[in-house]
């Protein structure tokens, strides 16, 4: 497989000493020219210092790129926290030759606790070093907590005047469920376009894909999603053409690929569960609905046991707050409609269900037949070793 | 011990071959005359058969007693388990020689199947049989689905005009949370009181009971409290009598003692945990930021692993939607104070905290230092054995 590259942009990850035994816990992210920003972060009250310092530095909509380590939240850690990041940046900045006010800021990992400040800084020069248009892979490495393994997606599109790249790189694992989806997502395109239509196509993109996803109902303190056009190919993505159709769809597929690996690596999980729904009297309550049941522990545990117990999924449908009569809902798991008009369809079906639960990726349908909302929503079962990792996290 | 009686109530508990191998799954609770009745229902959009039955018949506000039975919990079986409740509740009638009318139901198990009628029809004359002044344990122990012991509580109290008694039994374990608590209750007094009072009475002590549990968020389909005062003492408590607050607060200790039982018997649970919330804003974001807190995951396996993770407890305060500034926050783990001023106080007394939470009973106390509103919740722990008991629950 040839490294993937997108022009105009390097990367790198490398070992800095915030995580124990030698792992990568420092990456960068830098374009060779300007670029247009677009971002979504948290909506979480207690918000880390990187997403306050990115906020104040997203106002200007450009930049060169972004410094984001893993090991350490800097979340909860005042304005002593607002200083580090704010040194480390500084620091990069000049590591890097780019003017201040140039990078922006990730972090993730354990709440409460200061970055080891010096080391980053004493470490920057080998990260510059390290930099290379092939490097994404070690810079998704370098953002990994509990994940199992680093997430990059790579594509390209033809548009009218020209091709353009895509590249995606992220972390979750964990605390996975938005508002917006809680991990770290940074796309970058060789495209050219305005910070309107930036801004407009991260949106589109989050809402379809890392708003859609759930491991665990959490939300945490340090969730940013940026994308970065340098427009170093030349090709200009506009309002009024097919093209930004295009190049936003692109995007949400790099999202959407990028959310789906980071379900299917969430915490313990076993099986990667997609739930409809359908039928709802509002796409309010069609995403309200089909959060709850991928959120409900029981229907989870029940998935984690193969077991088609599709009364835990009637009864978390009627504690969501959404307007159905239950007499009307129909469930199919995996292809198996084992729920009628409310009722089961009995032991044969139930059974051909339970055999098909075996499967790794499992699909529920449920059509509350009234009304013409509908949607998806990517959750894992829970596992046991959920509980472990979670238990022991820390120590 | 002497066995719990309250005058002109009878209970009995029996296996009649709901569930498997002998285990007591058909209960009876009935009083020697027309008691006052008041109950609260689950708020569920999916009620049960049971449940449907209740509500039409409590309009009337009195009646002789309850058939209950574990098993089953004739949910999701439409018009068919509402004919097999209407079914049961009519023979039992029958064989106690009361009036139709004068019995409720209740049903907890699994849902979707159908009541085996016709083995409860053959068994009530047998459960009748069994019916003692003393034979409540059986009653209790015939409620249980995963619960591991029966839960009972008998206190008594002397008011101005004599001494009163006072009995519950539940069932919990597995969907524990409100609207009000997910589980079944039945809480009979030998006291004389209006409909009006017996209603406000519960209500009160249902909101500072069952409804300040929860151990996995979720509320079922079968959720019912049911109060029965039978008026057998000759004691009658009245409105304006200081009685009444001494009656109202002998409820809500019985329900609280009940709900405190059902959380430490909660699924897999290793740690009895209160978590209260002060300096809220309103009271209605007190109980939402307590119950954030006690449901979720990060923080319920933390605690399991004996972990102070103080960090899961901010990021989950923040994504709960209640106003308060993060540089507030005070938290204190078993008295120990590991946060102030939404600052971490340092390790020797994280190390502390961990220490302490290696106890069976774990306090949080949460001060948002925001508001003058505070409540305290109740849940456990979530370990393996929650995922492997919920994971293979049919089976």
């Amino acid at each position: 497989m040839v490294a993937p590259k997108v022009r105009g942009f390097r990367a790198g990850g490398i070992w800095a000493g915030i995580k124990k035994r030698g792992r990568k816990d420092l990456a960068l992210i830098l374009s060779d020219r300007e670029c247009t920003l677009a971002g979504v972060f948290t909506q979480n009250t207690v918000r880390a210092a990187p997403v306050e310092f990115d906020l104040k530095r997203m106002a200007r909509g450009r930049g060169r790129g972004i410094v984001i380590n893993s090991g350490c939240a800097n979340a909860c850690t005042g304005r002593q926290g607002l200083e580090d990041t704010e040194r480390i940046v500084r620091e990069a900045e000049r590591a890097v030759g780019v003017p201040t006010g140039s990078l922006l800021a990730a972090s993730t990992g354990v709440i409460g606790e200061r970055l080891p400040t010096h080391r980053i800084v004493k470490a920057l020069p080998r990260l510059v070093s390290a930099l290379s248009p092939s490097g994404w892979l070690d810079c998704a490495e370098a953002m990994m907590t509990t994940d199992t393994h680093p997430k990059l997606v790579h594509t390209s599109i033809g548009l009218s005047s020209g091709r353009i790249n895509m590249l995606g790189v992220a972390k979750g694992a964990g605390m996975i469920e938005p508002s917006m989806a809680t991990m770290l997502a940074f796309m970058v395109t060789d495209a050219e376009l305005s910070r309107a239509l930036l801004e407009r196509a991260i949106k589109e993109a989050v809402e379809a894909s890392f708003n859609a996803v759930t491991v665990d109902g959490e939300m945490s303190t340090n969730d940013t999603v940026i994308a970065l056009a340098n427009g170093a190919s030349g090709v200009r993505v506009r309002r009024n053409a097919g093209d930004y159709r295009l190049f936003s769809e692109l995007l949400t597929e790099v999202a959407r690929e990028l959310a789906t690996m980071i379900v299917r690596d969430g915490e313990g999980a076993t099986k990667f569960v997609e739930i409809e729904l359908k039928g709802a009297r509002s796409g309010e309550e069609a995403r309200r609905g089909a959060k709850r049941v991928a959120n409900s522990l029981l229907v989870k545990t029940a998935i984690f046991g193969g077991d088609p117990n599709w009364g835990r999924i009637m009864a978390t449908l009627g504690a969501a707050g959404i307007r159905f009569r239950p007499e009307r809902v129909s469930i199919e798991i995996c292809g198996v409609r084992i729920v009628e008009d409310g009722l089961a369809t009995g032991k044969v079906r139930e059974r051909e269900a339970k055999r098909r639960l075996k499967r790794k990726d499992v699909d529920i349908v449920i059509d509350l037949n009234s009304g013409r909302y509908s949607t998806k929503v990517w959750t894992t079962d829970l596992s046991c070793d959920y509980v472990k990792i979670n238990a022991s996290y820390r120590s």
